[in-house]
């Protein structure tokens, strides 16, 4: 199942806020649809929200190759400015978004229909190695994973954060057809409910033994001595091992640590911001109050009350024991050890 | 605001289910509707709980006074046990009802008529005597509370949670009172949701500045130093401390400890359970599956998704700073201490 593709002359998203009643896929045709699909967080999940910007910076290239070069060029910032100020956190969009610019730079002098090629092919190039990525992350992680094993998980980092696969959940997924007797317990994740709507959905499709479980109940779950492995994803890391991630993420740390349970981040290398030292340089975005005060439409606070809705948190390294990507497990502390992850 | 009374011949209760968007009494007219009422969270909260299932017994008692004694007697018997069966962790429905049970006792020479009323006087005096002993709790409670604090809270435990006024709600409405500069931060406290539909409404009823939180924010505002205390209730106290609370509670103790925010409990004696020496022997409801996958009638989650879903949990006594009660606060450690706050 493919979260993000082209196809024809557009961006094909699975919409996840129809998730999980329904399976729908949307069509955006510019790359202001393409913005708003991220804002909206009808594709969210950090290695899927690079990709999705790096196709948008493709259907921009496709919208305005007609236009004379400095004018095309022009657009291109404009379209890229655009996708960079959707969402703050997640560093995968800035990555996708420079390689993307890379190839631009590197293609100035060509025309503008083999420019927007070249942003074609990278983009391409941006999904499908996040496929493998996932899959080597799946396959490191798979090693870390007890042959029989009940794993927490929080937030979505299935094929439907990514472009196929998933990071954590594809640590489960590997785990899973590699045999291992594990059953997952999916906090359900508020406000946005990624959890309950789309990590159920992806266990209960591939047949994963699982239990979705209110976010409150995961401490106790750990505290009776129920789950042997905590299991995350990022959306940002700095060079240091702090970790942004889903709101959330630094309790299960904290109790996960207070009850002996190995915690750990899954992550591709994308997901590591070279240029920051720690996680105090991490920009937290900050959400609608609407996401607290209504469920579905429904109404569940009162008129008045004020609201504080971080979409994420930052992990302290010191809480991580290690951070698995498609280069390998790195164990804490991480100090002078991700550098080498670079490129 | 009252939450539950004796009106004409039945047990008036604000029906809690349709908090925030509408104040609506509802009237219990023989026990088995008060059962219900307990059963299906239309009231809660434990000192709630236990004056409503103490009218219940009245509301029995008139209804069949009509009958031979035996077969009266045995009609409160079957009443008791109906009342009972309704929630398994919060002490004070037992506590109430032995009460209740003790008065019977006492009077069974009398007519029916005259052991009804002293049932009712009996009714009246522990639904009364729970205003007081919230005010007290205040009274004790507020000393704790600086004169400039950013207090979290979890769960209702206001006047929703008690026959009026509040425990850990109640303190907060004191210190308030006092003319503190508080600001509260409420959990939503998921899966039913009473900090978003019951605790905000009662702070945006007094006035007192207030911020709604998602569960998974608790934790995160804590390690950024924006908590500087921590005040939760109780559904049932062992002899050493460990605390029954509402679901989530143990994850904000450890979060409290990890980040030097002290962490109390407020609750009345009758929450104390004089006859167990842990919180091991503790029953834990769980509830129904679909207060997860379903928000407001809206279906959150997909079919064929196991579902935990416990409505307490137990926090160890070690996380705890102090038991705030209406005899004073009792500091850790607690053996030795509970003890004597019986009768």
């Amino acid at each position: 199942m493919r979260t993000v593709s082209w196809e024809g002359d557009a961006v094909r998203i699975i919409d996840q806020r129809k998730l999980p009643l329904t399976l729908e896929y949307s069509l955006c045709r510019d790359y202001g649809e393409v913005a708003e699909a991220i804002r909206d967080m009808a594709v969210r999940g950090a290695p899927a929200i690079g990709a999705t910007a790096a196709y948008g910076m493709a259907l921009a290239a496709r919208q305005f190759c007609g236009l004379d070069k400095e004018q095309f060029l022009l657009k291109l910032e404009d379209a890229a400015r655009e996708l960079a100020s959707t969402r703050p956190t997640a560093v995968n969009l800035f990555w996708a978004l420079g390689e993307i610019e890379r190839v631009i730079e590197e293609n100035r002098g060509r025309d503008n229909e083999s420019l927007f090629l070249k942003i074609f092919e990278a983009a391409e190039k941006i999904a499908g190695e996040d496929v493998l990525t996932n899959k080597k992350i799946g396959e490191y992680g798979n090693g870390i994973v007890p042959r029989e094993a009940s794993i927490l998980t929080h937030c979505n980092t299935g094929s439907l954060a990514t472009v196929e696969f998933g990071t954590a959940l594809g640590i489960i997924r590997a785990a899973h057809r590699a045999g291992k007797d594990i059953h997952v317990f999916a906090d359900e994740t508020r406000p946005r409910l990624q959890g309950a709507r789309l990590t159920a959905w992806e266990l209960v499709r591939e047949n994963i033994p699982a239990t979705l479980i209110p976010d409150n109940a995961a401490g106790y779950l750990m505290k009776k001595g129920k789950i042997d492995l905590v299991l995350v994803g990022a959306d940002r890391i700095a060079l240091n091992g702090d970790t942004a991630n889903k709101i959330g993420t630094y309790a299960l740390a904290v109790l996960a640590r207070e009850n002996q349970v190995p915690f750990y981040v899954a992550a591709p290398t994308t997901t590591i911001d070279f240029e920051i030292a720690s996680g105090e340089e991490i920009q937290v975005e900050e959400r609608d109050r609407k996401e607290v005060t209504h469920v579905g439409g429904v109404q569940i606070a009162p008129e008045g009350i004020g609201v504080y809705n971080p979409a994420f948190d930052i992990t302290p390294a010191r809480y991580i024991k290690g951070i698995i990507t498609e280069k390998g497990i790195v164990n804490y502390p991480y100090e002078g050890k991700l550098d080498h992850l670079k490129g």
